[in-house]
């Protein structure tokens, strides 16, 4: 590539694609990214494509026809064992939002089998979780405390989980799924820590027999009611808590040292619920400080539809509940879903896996369910016990049927000090301090992320901390493009390629000719800092050059940047001005597609001349080369010419 | 290049910045980008940077010494020429926002002189503005309605121009001016012809002579106030209106055709007002139904600190105009400097622009002025007047304190449809419907925005128009971050270039590898497209060349990704994993220096190898290739083999 003319490739400006094509690339990308009609495309017939129609929306009819003994073997197996844990975790987490203990074991009948129906994933295991139950406590107890009237606080909790039903559906239904992805990776860990953290101090109460307690959930308040309440607590429960926890720990030591042994932390809790049932029944246990569950009713769900208060006194508080409840129950359910899929190398779609939430969701609420979404532990025994299709949740479902109908009278001798130690024992696992000091090693604004839900939650409120997170989580991403890195770049030796001299010490300068790489998008946010960093560069430049040759070539690498909006053209255009009334040329490499686009639009290749635009900075810099070279030539002519005519003077 | 050994450049892998370098690198482009202390590292003595310090912090001290003669005859005629536009502007905006019109004149007495020595451009001339005028009367009329209680709704503006000043010197003094970054060209645009459409609707009071009219400001309040009651409308008035504003837009019209006459257009204003105090003086205007203004008084600035007002029942209005209004002042003073900055070749720190406009309008508040910036009709007059430096403040100052002790009386006839005729033609070249055209056609996102910031002030009010416009803007910030776009790249002929096969029709596909180009940033908001986007791709890709050969090798062209977050560096874990279990493999190509960085503490680069790591796309490409070449050979030796064995049976 000697001189220009040898450049045969140049930029395709050829007409800019039309604005309903681009949008309708545009809206595909954002709310389409999963493509899902792909299948459809590929189905030529009518009738097949119906077919796939039917089986997209209700997945059911997508495994069921495939549905074979063999793998109902093993959906009977996991399906059992997670009834099991379905049984301890819906009486504990009740007991958490301050409902009767019988709806936590509802809401391991209903929702599971519409999950199985309308659910797209293989292994999430349908119940309630920790962290939203309290969540959900945390802002009903605002509007109408439990212990006050609690055939309202129970409405409220029914509506809140309406609301997220239809939040949750509504969002699948809009593909709004990118919602959920601005709950980052650092936000989940602090939170989850943070709850885990308050939910396990909140199990003092159970562990000590207490019988008053304070309703906030924050550290100080919980430490503070257990501490000045010495003179209530029972040593009986505390060592009664004490060895079931430890059990359950056992439990989980032998299942992490020999993963094969699984089952035995999976059966763990509903082996303390047993035992705990059994001593309680035998040693009149109440009578010595060690408190029960208390009567749980049998049967199975009743209607709740005529329990649902839309009273516009208590509107904002479950409309809150409900949508930020939604958020972090889809947030669970939907990042378990995909790991899980990524580990069977499965698809899951984020947007439909929200609907099938979200249908569980409203039927669960009309049916005296409180939230439920897809808890890990669950999840991760349901995998574990080899489960291959949702038909795990129907087992597990049936299991709890017969539960409820013969079986839930029994329970009602479980000691609360069992229920907080299997609690306790899960929470453990939730908080993640090797994550964090991971986080705190790569990189300092996500610890900083994390750490902020995690006091959040731990110090002031679990929605707060959240809402702090999030907050500086897009703060982090409205500077990450306010401030993108722009490069100098010098030419690799022995190579066409150039680098950031940064990276590379080896690159090298280019002499009279400056090249600069830019990122990420350009546009109203950054393009001042883009316009005085370009600008800065060539001061700079021109510093480091001043004895030497200047500056008189500017070639900004484009390659990097993904889009551009008006604000960006119009900074190209100013800064080209500036450059050129400083007496050097500006030159563009590689501009992709949208920008290109946008440039031609705005006429800005009119502007900068179609010639000073380049496929490659090999390309730019050959050409500009050129030009130096033409004009060292022309000036030693001169010179020569000069001296000729003295010489003859 | 033709095998792999002949690679001699690979990634620099040497040990990442420590977290302090990083961290001062992030604060300094964040915070610092313009470098404002590369000044004083060129200095040598102590003293030499003392001075440079004092010249930086007050530029005063940078441009007096220098001053001479030639300048200030300059600097007289544009500060003459300010000043006859600064007496009707201040008047007219001065009624905009309710206030007594002294008032006005009083913001260009003080304000000027502070600016003169604080400020930083040459050019912007200070004075209050229409915009900012009406958006502060809109917030605290809903407070304290200024004909219930004139003196309370006085006090209410000093203060919020107080907390104006305030905010505005903090924004600066923590470098802060990238929040004023986000108020994009697009939002200014909507936001001006709004405000400009409302306010020209408002002078139809003037030019109709109503004495009741609407504390409202949205269009059809305004239609409505002036249509139910046509029977108090004054046709003297409008004729009188029609008169000035005929003359008013026939001298914009002669500037137009002939710059050089600008002057006739600049002057125009108080010719305007003068025939008008002469018309109402010799007519007895009055008595006609054509008001004035009324008694003015005389003399400077009376202080007004003790008529500041903290009381905690208004702070809510007196901070909230002061905050948004303070915004929106920076916006329009800073982005006119910055444009003639660019005109007459400076650099203008916009941060310390912000200190000084805070500085202005403390010092302002204390002696009887409400907010002011540096308006864009004002600085414009005073650029083409020909002013060398700020000094031309100063003299309009001058000319202002002569017209407060001696002149203010007779500006007592002034007709207020003289003032509002100044108004509407000063208004109409703010409605720029060019602009929103051009932006209609090179990008319809930035239109929507503009249309979003002129309904919204045109229908609802001010305020809810800015943050709905803002509120669009950032919504597409996050959009653009949050579906970056990846493109599948093909080897263009006779080059060693690989780019975007839609871009570049003639580019082609590599047998067996799939190049995929990212860019932006790559973190927790956009990571999950990203996944599904590459896994889409690979999907694809797999279904083309299911006749012929598989992809074999993935090639990740990093050089675009500015930075990654650890949810970005899990992604790209994830992407390996499930790339590998199908069989593929992975490389990453040209990673910059955050992101290496990064790749290196997270271990990614340990686990997928720092030979899969390269310095570009065409090292890959060609490693990729040996790879398969050898493939292909042991297959068919294995092949030749098989058929020498069976030859032999």
């Amino acid at each position: 590539m000697g001189s220009p003319d040898e450049i045969t490739q140049r930029v395709n400006f050829t007409t800019p694609r039309s604005f309903t094509t681009i949008l309708k690339s545009d809206l595909k990308e954002t709310f389409l990214p999963d493509d899902p009609f792909r299948q459809f495309k590929q189905e030529n017939s009518r009738l097949g494509r119906i077919k796939k129609g039917v089986q997209y929306f209700v997945p059911v009819f997508e495994w069921l026809p495939r549905y074979n003994l063999r793998m109902f073997r093993y959906d009977v197996l996991s399906g059992i064992t997670i009834a099991s844990l379905a049984i301890p975790q819906g009486i504990g987490y009740a007991k958490l939002v301050n409902l009767p203990p019988i709806i936590g074991l509802y809401c391991s009948f209903v929702p599971p089998l519409i999950y199985a129906v309308f659910g797209s994933s293989k292994v999430v295991a349908i119940g309630n979780v920790a962290a939203v139950s309290l969540l959900l406590a945390d802002i009903i107890e605002k509007a109408a405390p439990h212990n006050a009237d609690l055939t309202l606080y129970v409405s409220l909790i029914y509506t809140a989980t309406l609301f997220t039903g239809i939040f949750q559906a509504l969002l699948g239904f809009f593909r709004l799924g990118i919602l959920v992805d601005f709950l980052s990776h650092s936000t989940i860990i602090g939170f989850m820590s943070g709850t885990a953290t308050i939910i396990s101090l909140q199990q003092l109460k159970g562990f000590l027999g207490l019988k008053h307690f304070t309703t906030n959930t924050d550290v100080i308040s919980v430490l503070k009611a257990v501490f000045t309440r010495s003179s209530e607590w029972h040593w009986q429960s505390a060592l009664l808590g004490a060895i079931f926890f430890s059990f359950l720990i056992i439990t989980k030591e032998i299942k992490k040292r020999k993963p094969k042994l699984y089952w035995v932390s999976a059966i763990s809790p509903i082996l303390v619920v047993i035992v705990g049932c059994l001593f309680a029944y035998f040693t009149h246990s109440e009578k010595h400080g060690i408190a029960i569950v208390g009567e749980l009713g049998k049967g199975i769900n009743p209607l709740s539809i005529n329990k649902l208060n839309f009273d516009s006194e208590y509107l904002p508080y479950t409309l809150k509940a409900g949508i930020i409840a939604g958020i972090l129950a889809l947030a669970e359910g939907i990042a378990i879903g995909r790991s899980f899929a990524l580990m069977t190398n499965d698809q899951i779609d984020g947007n439909k896996e929200m609907i099938a939430f979200g249908v569980t969701n409203i039927i669960g609420s009309l049916t005296s369910c409180y939230l439920t979404t897809g808890p890990f532990s669950k999840s991760a025994v349901n995998y574990n016990a080899g489960c291959k299709t949702a038909m795990s949740n129907v087992v597990m479902s049936l299991c709890l049927l017969f539960v409820l109908l013969f079986l839930a009278p029994i329970f009602k001798y479980t000691p609360l000090v069992a229920l907080s130690a299997i609690i306790v024992a899960a929470m453990l696992g939730l908080i993640d301090y090797e994550e964090a000091y991971h986080l705190y090693k790569v990189d300092k604004f996500d610890f900083c992320i994390c750490m902020a839900a995690f006091l959040g939650v731990a110090f002031v409120s679990m929605d707060i901390g959240l809402m702090l997170s999030v907050g500086l989580s897009v703060v982090r991403a409205l500077l990450y493009v306010a401030r993108p890195s722009i490069t100098n770049n010098g030419k690799i030796p022995n190579t066409s390629m150039y680098r950031c001299m940064q990276q590379y010490p080896t690159a090298t300068r280019i002499p009279g000719i400056l090249i600069l790489q830019l990122g990420s998008p350009v546009y109203f946010a950054n393009s001042c800092y883009v316009r005085d960093r370009i600008l800065r560069w060539i001061d700079d430049g021109q510093q480091v050059s001043n004895e030497g040759n200047d500056i008189e070539h500017v070639i900004l690498d484009m390659g990097g940047v993904t889009s551009i909006d008006i604000s960006g053209i119009e900074m190209l255009q100013e800064v080209r001005k500036n450059i050129e009334r400083k007496g050097m040329k500006v030159a563009i490499a590689n501009p992709r597609l949208e920008v290109s686009e946008k440039m031609i639009l705005s006429k800005f290749v009119e502007d900068i001349g179609k010639d000073s635009v380049f496929l490659s900075v090999q390309d730019a810099v050959e050409t500009c080369r050129f030009t130096l070279n033409e004009l060292k030539e022309k000036k030693n002519s001169t010179n020569n010419l000069e001296s000729v005519l003295r010489s003859y003077i």
